[in-house]
């Protein structure tokens, strides 16, 4: 009897989240044989660089009927509704990741929600391990759109605890087993429009660099151009809309910068982070197109944000990017944080240069019709000043007021 | 009548911060000729890369008495007792600022008042403009730690409105003048060991971009070696103490550090800030050694600090900041904030690897003796294994618990 | 010469913020022989006690033209769009106040600047003294408003700075004076329908009790009814809407809670705060309906909100109250956390029950058609219990596992 | 076989948090009987008001070795250590609850830990269901202080799931079952000297009022005194010292408390709280002492903490409340925010006085000889005025700043 909570009750059909590779093959061949379900597979694409046909090819051939078989490409969605609002926040979790995996997972798990709801089905499953975030993310999203839905989470579940039995079950089940899959993976990936990231293995020890190989979506910072790439970036309302003056939807736009981040070598980084499931791991992320977008709305916001607007937004943050990489994208708190956020883009509106150079992203110049540096918003009215110097005074006299106090009664006590 | 508070009693004794420059020593004269009272000058060696013999030069010159002619090499105290604290918080001003301004001028203010309180002075005075923050930093430092004192901030008191009047204020009192400075700056310049820093005139227009010959501590990225430099960096308790094995003091271990990153064309910021005082400015901030030394936290914490402690502080951080930015250094929330965050610090202790490129610092290894990363750690005894991916199905139920609820009141209400 | 920054140009017309009482006449003829211009009073009724037509009456009296007078009854809009947003957030300054004064001034300020446009006045004037926060609350309003305004603040630029010199200027001016405003009053009171407060002279020891002939708004604890009265209030997405089941519109619902609360002593609280100006003063504050109406938000929103959502709103309540308490209302960071807040109250509807005695509101009950409470809401379908007490070995296993590193490091640093 | 964690090694000795009544011998005897193990029974008086030798009576006669029972008197401990640094930051739950039951667990924790060590014990067990929060606190203080320990929480393994169940098992083992224990209680009860909390069937509709018997710790508000009792408490960096004068140790001085607080029905709060495992609870809570210290301590802090140091620390108290009802004592960041809690309490001292009367504290009187309220420290030498009013315009002016820009920019915008 398995242990999970998903066991209790029969299942009658299922929502896989389907890539079409060799462990989520297994997965539904496990979920039919396992719990003698009907299962629907969900193919997404998020960017993540793989075609999407070979997944329905192989879902058919594991039996599944072609009206169980979803495929969406969601790019668009994936960048406007997601990657967008969360740049507006220049969320960074533990003040360097860019949240390329969290940001993902709550539209793959909205979108096996809604297939559950259209077509009936009482169960999810995914493909996520036991220890990592994912599972987190994906099933606090299911329980939040479905409050009654079973969750399968066969990595947890399961004994193919060894690459040999996943093997075993493969084989019996005449699950097609690509050559390079036989031998065991150096790094497990995971990508998308917004990055691709590597873990485990050879990443294991935190003290050796990552071997050059890992890395898939830039090239060396140290092969990269010998001149530097200097590029504008349009932005409406906190969002990115155009690049070197042409208009460009969200997902051909995040596109672009990737395809520009690649060649210079940005968006790299080596991280040991903080798990929500409780322990360190170390992995590397790549987030070329991220990395430019995430400075240049930092450089539009320089010139159009209040500093209250800007100080609130840089101390909310941390708390912003926790709950998206907890996997709370679809809690109250996300929503009422995000709301805040948003208020503050009315007139993140502008154009910004910026200088790609072997690994770098350098703001270099910054305009924007609602600038509030603008030297004409400064001066009120012809011939006056709006700053009058002696003002600084009282304005340091009476800051200063309570520390006087303070420093009077150090002395009083002879402190 | 003058409108400055500090006019409305007679000043027997100022202190003054004096740089031996043309501006502190138009200051001194016009002390000695608008108060009519003995001026003690204070000139510190923070690295700003000055010689100060000729301060006291200058200042017999000007007819200070040799006794009221203070000089003091303040490098260590100034990267011990504030650079360091300062980075223990991961502190950057606006997301991008490590402060380097900011946190000298505590340092100086002390300085000023210990010599006031010794030699019984009853004012000081500063050189910095109406405009801008320092001012405020100079003030509330002296106000906290002598609250009776006077202080003379002379461009908010002054007619020396122009180039012009000062330059014959200048030749009127026989102070000499270097033929470069005869004309007007194109930019203004503050440094210490932490930083130097640039503004107005021809980086006032935050579209284009800083011109080359604004930097001075660091070579262009562009011209930096074509292969990386690598290093490693040892830290105790929070602090650097090392720098590729060789035990260094702070000061020392801050200029080789400034060496590596000058050399690599690390550290360059062009940044529009708001200042406290309500405007925005668009600075050029160069911090070589600074820039390195925060990667180098980051990454020796990302190992020997738990996600609590870390988290806590990153959501601290944009507070202490603004504190340290603000100038309330000698406040008691800056105060209780160091508390806690050097709690925080006891076993961030190891060694960091970290490779220096054409502008970029990139970790690629960190080792340390209380690393939480450590494998042993995970495994709590023989055989037995710390974490049961079981317990992960219980953790996202009680998680996904009121997100339920809530999905349950939605569901009820058809929404 | 005047050192206000506001007498630097010539002022026109001005819109005074006009009580009708002695001071703000005085102030009104002081305007108009100082400046030499056309004064325009606005006199709001916004709950504090007192008849408005004498006001007119005496305006006439004082020379000022009767299209120039400007009587308004804003209780309405007051407690609508100012009171009602700020108690939807539990707004407690320091813990404790209300603040009853602070969320008055910013309406205020608004009226007399729509009133200055209409009629092309490019000055406004306020009767607050110079030591208090609310000359900040005004102006910080006027200029956020009306950035090129002229902001006239009387009492920090003229000489009658003794109560002799008031009088004389009122009698020179034929300015009519109470019999009992020619002595010093013991104390200042500020009052509108959210509460009244006093301060000053009587109060100032804060060892000794506030003396119950300072209370104008509730009768003394002791000498309330000794029986309970029990109310129930309904609320309607975060505000209230009625009283024992009569809907009310908000300005008469909070009259109503008033005599309620005065009845049975409610809302009676000596405190020592923190001016934003810099020292700490003592205040004696009555808020009877705003007391009873605080615990019964706090009471709905106890079964109606998310955890996330009402931990997230505490953890931002203080500065949420800081902005109102310095007169921040109308900023950019106090709208975003307005549209933080108010994005959680979409279910905040229900009715509680509170007892009111002698002194105390004590909670009793509550009911939602959107609790979260509800037992329906926690089993998720037939037969099932949405929560398995197994989960909750998993949750803290995984919550625990950090801390057992921890552990782990200290035991093996024999700590 | 058991779903516990725990179950999966064999366990030699297990330390048990014992009272000595029928749910925890029952516990004992379970332990015995399912474990095989030798049991050892901690029994703690921290002023839950009962007799402790009766449980050793009761833990002989269930066969537990003389030297195998341990019984402590915690009280001075629990207050000095963890009731009074906790109420350092004037810690609230949901803004109402005092966390007296969240406090007292870290401590038992504690004390069962130390004895595992000092007798060899691999195991603790606790009587806590596997529905609430304090199997969490429990849990979380045996890992962080023993990673390798054992836990064992009989509630969430064995199958004594009724009443019937649970009593047929005493009956079994010769358990002796007093009278008034065969019916299930009508609600659950906690109890220390801090407070008393009660849970449960009559108290499951948060619609309807707390019978009165429930209540233990106080009288009824209506049946107090008719007359006021006026105390002084005096603090000592932040800890209260004495009442009236009388220098009491800090569970005599709580336990005094406890006493005025009763007779004058003070401390009663009915609330629905969340639940760190997921789900909303009706509690009623009596916190007769800990109600009037909250208040004394808020107002010594009103003269003696500055205003820098008040709002950081309210500002942190909401995250730090959570901290201790979740069960993070034993954490770091719980031990970083004490560290800057405690920094702030240097000079809280002085002495506080309160009206006690029919269920309200009102405060009416402060001193100390470090109020920074304190008239001579306003003005800082003879016959000069430390706040000139005409800073304020100043102060004013560089704080609009930032808003007259924003305001000129909606202008500009015609908005």
């Amino acid at each position: 009897m398995s242990l999970s909570p998903s066991s209790e009750k029969p299942v009658k059909k299922v929502v896989l989240a389907y890539s079409g590779g060799l462990d989520t093959s297994i997965i539904l061949k496990w979920l039919q044989t396992t719990y003698g379900c009907e299962v629907i597979t969900f193919t997404a694409d998020l960017g993540q660089g793989e075609e999407l046909e070979p997944a329905r090819q192989k879902a058919l051939l594991l039996g599944i009927k072609p009206e169980n078989i979803f495929i969406e490409d969601l790019r668009e969605e994936f960048v406007r509704d997601y990657v967008f609002p969360m740049f507006r926040a220049n969320a960074q979790y533990e003040g360097l990741y860019l949240l390329g995996t969290s940001i993902a997972r709550p539209l793959i798990a909205k979108k096996q929600i809604e297939i559950a709801e259209k077509l009936g089905a009482d169960a999810v499953a995914h493909g996520a391990t036991g220890k990592g975030n994912d599972q987190v993310r994906f099933e606090l999203g299911y329980y939040a759109l479905k409050p009654d839905v079973t969750v399968i989470a066969p990595w947890r579940e399961w004994d193919l605890t060894s690459r040999t039995a996943l093997l075993e079950f493969a084989e019996k089940h005449q699950i097609p087993i690509a050559k390079d899959k036989r031998g065991e993976a150096p790094f497990s990936v995971d990508a998308n429009l917004l990055h691709a990231s590597s873990e485990g293995k050879v990443l294991e020890d935190p003290a050796l660099e990552v071997p050059d190989y890992v890395y898939s979506r830039t090239i060396d910072p140290e092969k990269a151009p010998d001149t530097p790439t200097i590029i504008t970036i349009g932005f409406e309302k906190g969002d990115a809309v155009s690049i070197d003056g042409e208009a460009l939807s969200p997902a051909s736009l995040l596109t672009k910068l990737n395809a520009l981040g690649r060649a210079n070598g940005i968006g790299r980084l080596d991280l040991v982070e903080n798990r929500f499931v409780g322990m360190k791991s170390r992995g590397m992320y790549e987030t070329p197109g991220g990395t430019i977008l995430y400075f240049g709305h930092r450089a539009i916001e320089s010139i159009t944000l209040d500093r209250g607007a800007a100080h609130l937004k840089d101390e909310l943050m941390p708390k912003y990017a926790e709950l998206i990489y907890n996997g709370f994208w679809f809690s109250p708190e996300r929503e009422m944080l995000q709301a805040l956020i948003d208020k503050s883009q009315e007139f993140v509106t502008g154009t910004v240069r910026l200088k790609l150079y072997k690994g770098g992203v350098h703001i270099i110049g910054r305009e924007s019709p609602y600038s509030l540096y603008d030297q004409d918003l400064v001066t009120f009215e012809e011939g006056a000043v709006a700053y009058d110097h002696r003002d600084a005074a009282g304005f340091i006299k009476l800051n200063a007021l309570r520390l006087r106090t303070l420093g009077q009664r150090k002395k009083k006590l002879g402190l």
